[in-house]
């Protein structure tokens, strides 16, 4: 087992990473401290690994909650499922929730404990690569709205974050795909030389050879503890680890909720950044080929679904990430680096939105 | 006009305290700075001084939504109409909520911008005596549950808050008693000379003499801005403010959300932690006598409705303050001295409420 820690002061927390966590003993014992638990998971994650997680709970009561899978489920009526087992198991204000399983369960787990008694403390238990490597770490918690992605949600840190990479071996190959489409965003943004590797290693990373799944999830999970650490709430740095959201949000907008997996969108999403970044002259066409070829190996889109170049345009314009009406987005200057910025021509973009509908990539 | 500070670091905001602020030039456009703005406010506050409210706003977009009116519609399915709003009028994150209304509508909408886009700026207008002496300020926001009082909320502290005492002019007597309850808590729990001039002056008071609410409106904002300050989150000091406030919920809820005006509840939840501490022998029996005889004065209630004991001490039990399974409760060693306490028999005050409930005060 290795441990980081996300560095945020008085909420500091440690991430746990390794093969065969769940079930190791006092690793939860010493955060619970005997409080009462809700594990909250869901009908696919909850039969293969709930009693597992319970049994290394010696102390306190463990209730559960049952959701729904899927990003389709991603709403204030799973919140209020989870808040009603809260006041139904009488947790006090030192009751902790556990959350067991993918991005949705942690984003809705996470949002509840926030707002049940203005704020409980909560544990992330990551089960799907895209949760190890990305949204457990870092705070953000939040639901959808029918008008756009992550509209309702709060900002409020775990306890711990428990990564047993031996939960992906359960995980089926699409969604390890699309786990590896936040990896590579993380090299996109803040390290070449990861990206190169990830770029090396694609054909073992599809094959899930551990040693290289158990590199990208702990490489991933510095970046973001390092980016996270330096702004907590997104008053700067932090908007990089949108790289590739904001196409992507307006992709599972248009396409539905659900039918796109998140990190399928963000695919898109990088994929349709680096194109864009190319077309502002910002990145040579040979980088946003090559940052294309690593995602198709990984087994991604890379490109948006058959919609109008309007629609996507409105789902963009919706984007939480427009600030005062300005459109912002994350571009690439080179592979390793990435900006915010407003500075391109609307209609640039509206150009741009077209072709990429009409290629249909 | 006068101001007041909430010392809250980063999060300091001032109270605008004084007759005639609605409708004076200015005095928004400088927190508000030409960002867009939604006004919450509901079907009775609305009509009589929203457009005063939206006159005083020179730049940018501003739309409102209509809640409607009491206690029994705090829940999420009001803060569903707000966040809609919000979508509907695409604020962005930096967008601002401004709170028209009583403690419900700024209970209500604080939380809506607490959980938009994970937190967005609002601005606290009070109409009501009862949330411009206690619940504008000091960011507790939230809603209630079917199985509790403000179980589901968030802490999230306004830019400012407008206290306009003429709008009291349109406050019925009823509601006007009931924000004299928070009044009254004030001086019991920090400064008995207050709870002096309180009882000295209350025939002025209930007679609307426009210096006597001015003085309690700036008396009772600089008490609880100071108990604030020293513990934003409640994990000591601040809970002193909750004085007759766990007896109080317990009344809401089994008489039924909106039957009673919280700052009613609260008047009785007082009268009772008052003969609790006297039971006790932390009281002399000549004060807890005085106290009530004060909130008569005030045109409030003193005890219980006509429910069990049984199910006042359940409702009790759920109450947010219970913490790791154990009823504490805000007692009175002494008029302007309060402390919260576990040390008392669960027997003592079962018997206690049996005697309450009999008394049918």
């Amino acid at each position: 087992m290795m441990t980081l820690t996300v560095d945020l002061g008085a909420r500091s927390y440690p991430i746990y990473i390794g093969s065969g966590l769940l079930g190791q003993a006092g690793l939860l014992d010493r955060h619970l401290r005997g409080r009462d638990a809700l594990v909250v998971t869901n009908t696919t994650v909850g039969p293969l690994y709930e009693a597992r997680l319970r049994g290394m709970i010696s102390q306190g009561r463990v209730a559960s909650v049952m959701l729904p899978d899927g990003e389709a489920h991603k709403n204030l009526v799973t919140v209020e499922t989870v808040l009603d087992a809260l006041v139904e198991h009488r947790l006090a204000r030192d009751g902790v929730v556990l959350a067991l399983g993918g991005g949705v369960v942690g984003d809705i787990a996470g949002f509840a404990a926030a707002i049940y008694q203005r704020g409980i403390d909560f544990i992330q238990v990551p089960t799907t690569l895209l949760a190890q490597v990305d949204s457990s770490v870092g705070g953000k918690t939040g639901v959808n709205h029918p008008g756009g992605k992550n509209l309702i949600g709060a900002f409020h840190q775990p306890l711990c974050v428990l990564s047993d990479s031996a939960t992906l071996d359960t995980l089926p190959d699409r969604e390890l795909s699309a786990g590896l489409a936040e990896v590579v965003k993380s090299g996109l943004i803040a390290d070449a030389a990861f990206f190169d590797w990830i770029d090396a290693r694609s054909a073992d990373l599809v094959g899930r050879d551990a040693d290289a799944l158990h590199h990208v999830i702990r490489r991933a999970c510095e970046v973001k503890a390092e980016v996270v650490a330096a702004d907590e709430r997104e008053h700067g740095r932090r908007a990089l680890l949108n790289l590739g959201h904001t196409f992507g949000h307006a992709i599972e907008l248009c396409a539905g909720y659900g039918e796109w997996l998140h990190g399928e969108a963000v695919a898109a999403g990088i994929a349709m950044a680096a194109r864009f970044s190319q077309r502002l002259g910002w990145l040579p066409a040979r980088d946003a080929e090559r940052i294309a070829r690593v995602l198709a190996a990984l087994r991604l889109p890379l490109g948006p679904p058959a919609v109008s170049a309007g629609e996507l345009l409105a789902a963009m314009a919706m984007d939480k990430k427009v600030l005062a009406g300005q459109l912002r987005l994350v571009l690439l200057p080179s592979i390793g680096k990435a900006r915010v910025t407003t500075e391109f021509p609307l209609q640039e973009l509206e150009e741009f939105l077209r072709e990429e509908v009409t290629t249909g990539l």
